[in-house]
């Protein structure tokens, strides 16, 4: 008895030393010399990194992987990256004179922030889609649309009374990284240098930058480039199995503008991962259906390189995303098609405003994809879904969904033409800021909230309690009648003049 | 080391075959067919087929178990299936007659939709209780009932604008579909024949099936049986240890109008499944209070057979699940004891509308079950609840309960009070609809999200955020006293003669 | 292949024996009689309670341990408890006297209800600091508080109607139990005694307790004790591994006055936790980061004792909790510096109210913890943060957590300013209760749930989506568009004076 448990017990550590040794060889004297202070310093992060891929294998032996399980796309990896272990110097010391952050710490050139343009090192595949992908762009897209910083400002402004009205300010920069632009990205930016006595080294001196800290999908960073990987691969594991979890998409995909992963947990297939992930391999690459997992998390229908049973490709890797995505369906005011460029700021509706459609729900189509791009992407998703459920399934859940992006787009076009009238009778103001008083704050209600989570719980779960009853169709009739309502009465006190 | 190692691989790989082989051998000749082709067609599905046990074990064998194991509860199960596992063809080609979607495909007659008649084939005790299970009702209870549908119609109808009022008609079968009849299961109907030209078999013909994709708990199947065991007992699977945890309820009992998974998520008994589930036992039938689990899940309470360790059975095992319910406590408009038939459409109150209570709260008592008929409910219940606690807890939770029930249904009469007031007025229309208008839908939000949320608190957490802040006692103050706010205001403005 | 299997089993078998009748052998007689019956009376609790630290080791072997991992903190315990494991009559029957409930039970005095005293026996510190924490006076801080009671009338309150007015009763007692006082914690009372027909033991005298079954942070328990350790450290397994969950916490943090756990479980921690923790250690004590667990959970930054991997104490453990917090984030009605005592019911600001600050904002300094404290406590949290971020990232983090202190405290200023101009007008009677009119319901929803909900977010999150759309900064500013518009509407109709 107890010669088994001996033996089993030495197994272990005899594996463990492997796999520890083979990580201690390759790495390089620079992340030694880090980790020397760091592992005391920051244990969490450190041991994180020395549990990950990066801390296991150097670029010359994942470049000899062949094939769809090669996780390496990049064809080149600099010489003197290639056989150590991918550690903390390796990335934070980078390109140094692209970073502005860049500053002399224990005799290397580190900086703190590390962007899409040192990951594409290695990985130039997933940073160059990743530029195509909306998200990259979510800075701008927001921070550059005159009408958005409207809405933003209506939201996180701050407020003083100015006689009978709510007046806003722009909030200030604290405020915005945490709102908005913790998901969109913040603007960094190097404001200065601090000297701060450490424990472990004295006196040392730090860059202070602005924006930090942050890991929205759309950061500016510090050598130019957009986009944060850790926002999806959590640093410092960057773990693959993380990215596959619908956590991670929950960070910023859960509220009631944009609920994916509520109408997901409550879906047949969030159920399944619910009830049986533990059993599933969240590491496999590629990643087979049947195989490795029986119900899609977020990660399998919109980014993974799926094969089936026999090893043919379901779907190809892709960090742009949008390339299954016919429809945008939480796009400002209206469900639209998806825009042709990430850069969305270049959008101008037939009225001249920067949006995907007019208020009455007229696409601006030059600016977004037509018809034979969308019926590419559908079947792009599609080829998922087949594999699991029989075509007259698919067309069906389909068919729903379209029709629901149809009928929610014409009741928020129903909700806009009473707000047109409200706006026209002088009760609201539209010009000065089309989001910044009660009433438009209750329209706004309709397409952002209701509408959208309408939109998602058909998607995602092909109906249920969250396009219903949970800030679905009820509320979004609740909000139509309230604005009717309301229009109503003042009509009846005959105020609409001297409001 | 290395021989222990390869020893235990081999003993994994041995056992595994074992598995496999057993399968394989009692898998019928047409099964064997149908996964030629669907193995790789349908990968999902076909290995969450594989490693259930409907792919492991025969009729034969299943009903060789005695006692509180077996799982197959009909006495005989016809010759030709006795002996091979169930497979694809055993179900999906079951009663081919009876199925107005069976088709021929490959020389076999197939039908698609597997209905709970078919499945009582094996399982008869099962299907015969879910038939007295109101779910099983639930699509003609809402579908049928002419007051139900005007409040489907004023949440999922088709918006259009009349003057200065929203009018509705009604939603198309895509909309319905994927709203109540979502969960409370659509009507299917063949309406044609398509030809599609399949990779694997060239052309082939399929049925056109009006209201699929569903799997709603009351679906009008095409053999005219009522409901859809994969509601719960998820396809391909069919796992029991799935069915026991509580997101498989969560897929209709999530939103605010039947919080059961949000509250008890946020109860001691979520709180120990959820922190200690890992380590329990779901698959054990019968399942033993304290050594397979110790917290409820949804079906430990409603559904499963239970033992003690003394293997004494302590609840029944049941799929008409109300019959440890007294009360049904979110029922319209207010909580009432539960209707004596599961078709619910024969009940009329004592104004003659079909609903089991009049507007001020008065029961429609010849429809529902009597005080002693509750009485043994709520005994069956507490049965369970006596294995982790003394009669003095049972007691003083079961009396806060009824105690809730009572004042809830205080609070929606007294809003159903102030309503009366604003129809009398002529504020509001409610022979029209009594839910179509903005202030008809303040009070629905009183009885159908907040007093039905508190009693959910009430009865699955013992009390808590979800009866206070979370959609409870809060809100449905707070709305009561804006409806009256919203009649004193025209009060005041003396509209009510020209509204 | 089989002989490894069978050793296996054997070795399993076998380490199963060594922990069974080694807390066989410590079992005291009375708790051995006592498990004679409730084995299979009650074998949920039994078998936790089988499975847990207490029936394994002995308070002699518990303080046998050295240094940071012994988790009984009490110098000393009672000759006739050292030798014997940690049972039912251990507690149960410890200090008969003290215990109003104790009654006679097969010839032992035993009382239901266990309290932190009976606790303090083993874990002295704990209860010493517990009675400390601003939770165990849960109880008279909100029923001691005459301004808190109107609030709590205002929702639980029985409601009636007089003229056009909704008026207010007190809750009865089954109310109160499961709104604010199921978390708050009961005033227990014994008030009776009941003869019972029990199945094992025939008929047994039992006490009749008021306020029971509960289980609150601030229970006034039967010895005049305040608190329930089992309201984190569920009976009967007292389990480690579940305190440190969050679901533990979520149990009273959930809902939109305190959503703690929400926020969490969408922040990159709770994202961390979610996808990696079956692989953590909940158990290890001390606690130590990197090793353990890789992101904290509630437990981590507010109670546990934390080590870095060099075994050096990163943060002490303390069961008074607040201090590692400078700020009260859900304070009524602004966020205010940390009461300096856990009674606040002695508080009274510049006006003479029982609150923390004045309806514009002024602290009432002279009951909250100063500047130094303050910072103090800030220190000792962020010692916590520092071992997996860089000074300038915890730093960031911090000055906009702060930031948002003073934006949200500015915005309920202004809220409460609209609001006073409401009150002055007579269009709600700020004296007879300032929360329960329709108008003072929306007010209290801009401080007891936005405000809340938005310094939450920025506290455990940093941000996201539940301090915008969430019940955010959007509805914040909604509801103060709202009253606004509410009082400009009245304004215009002059109703201000015969309201």
């Amino acid at each position: 008895m107890k010669k088994v448990g001996i033996l089993l017990c030495m197994g272990i550590i005899f594996f463990q030393n492997i796999i520890v040794s083979a990580a201690d060889d390759a790495v390089s004297e620079a992340t030694a010399e880090c980790i020397d202070c760091h592992a005391s310093i920051h244990p969490g992060i450190v041991r994180d990194w020395q549990k990950s891929r990066h801390a296991k294998i150097t670029p010359q032996d994942a470049m000899a992987v062949d094939g769809l399980a090669r996780k390496l796309s990049s064809k080149n990896v600099p010489e003197n990256l290639k056989n150590s272990v991918v550690g903390c110097a390796e990335c934070h010391s980078l390109n140094p004179k692209a970073h502005a952050d860049t500053f002399e710490h224990n005799g290397y050139d580190i900086h703190v922030v590390v962007s899409p343009t040192d990951c594409r090192t290695c990985h130039a595949q997933e940073a160059e889609q990743y530029s195509r992908n909306i998200m990259s762009h979510a800075y701008d897209n927001l921070a550059a649309n005159p009408l958005y910083k409207k809405l933003e400002l209506s939201i996180t402004g701050s407020k003083t009374r100015n006689k009978d009205k709510i007046v806003y300010e722009p909030a200030n920069a604290a405020t915005k990284a945490e709102t908005c632009y913790y998901c969109h990205g913040t603007k960094l930016k190097v404001i200065g240098t601090e000297t701060r006595d450490t424990e472990a080294a004295g006196e040392l001196d730090f860059p202070i930058i602005e924006g930090w800290p942050n890991q929205g999908v759309g950061r500016v960073n510090l050598d130019g480039s957009l986009g944060s990987c850790a926002a999806c691969h959590t640093r410092h594991a960057f773990s693959i199995e993380m990215a596959r979890k619908p956590y991670t998409c929950k960070e910023c995909h859960v509220g009631p503008d944009v609920p994916a992963f509520k109408v997901y947990a409550a879906s047949k297939h969030g159920n399944i991962y619910s009830a049986m992930n533990k059993a599933w391999d969240f590491k496999a690459v590629p990643w087979t259906i049947g195989k490795d997992f029986t119900a899609p998390t977020c990660a399998t229908c919109h980014i993974s390189l799926l094969v089936n049973t026999d090893e043919e490709v379901v779907s190809e890797r892709t960090h742009q995303m949008n390339n299954r995505l016919p429809w945008r369906i939480f796009g400002l005011i209206y469900a639209h098609p998806h825009p042709l460029s990430p850069d969305t700021t270049v959008i101008r509706n037939k009225n001249g405003l920067p949006l995907p459609a007019t208020l009455d729900g007229e696409f601006a189509t030059e600016y977004l994809i037509d018809e034979k791009e969308r019926e590419t992407r559908k079947k792009a998703m599609q080829a998922a879904c087949l594999n699991c459920h029989d075509t007259s399934w698919v067309k069906g859940h389909w068919q729903r969904f379209e029709n629901t992006i149809e009928e929610t787009n014409g009741d928020i076009r129903l909700a806009s033409e009473v707000m047109g009238d409200i706006w026209r009778e002088g009760l609201a103001d539209f010009k000065a800021n089309p989001f910044d008083e009660a009433i438009e704050k209750k329209w706004t209600d309709t397409w952002q909230l209701y509408a959208n989570t309408i939109r998602f719980a058909s998607a995602m779960g092909g109906g249920g309690d969250y396009g219903v009853y949970a800030g679905g169709r009820y509320q979004l009739s609740q909000a139509l009648l309230e604005i009717n309502d309301w229009l109503n009465l003042r009509k009846k006190m005959d105020i609409s003049a001297n409001k």
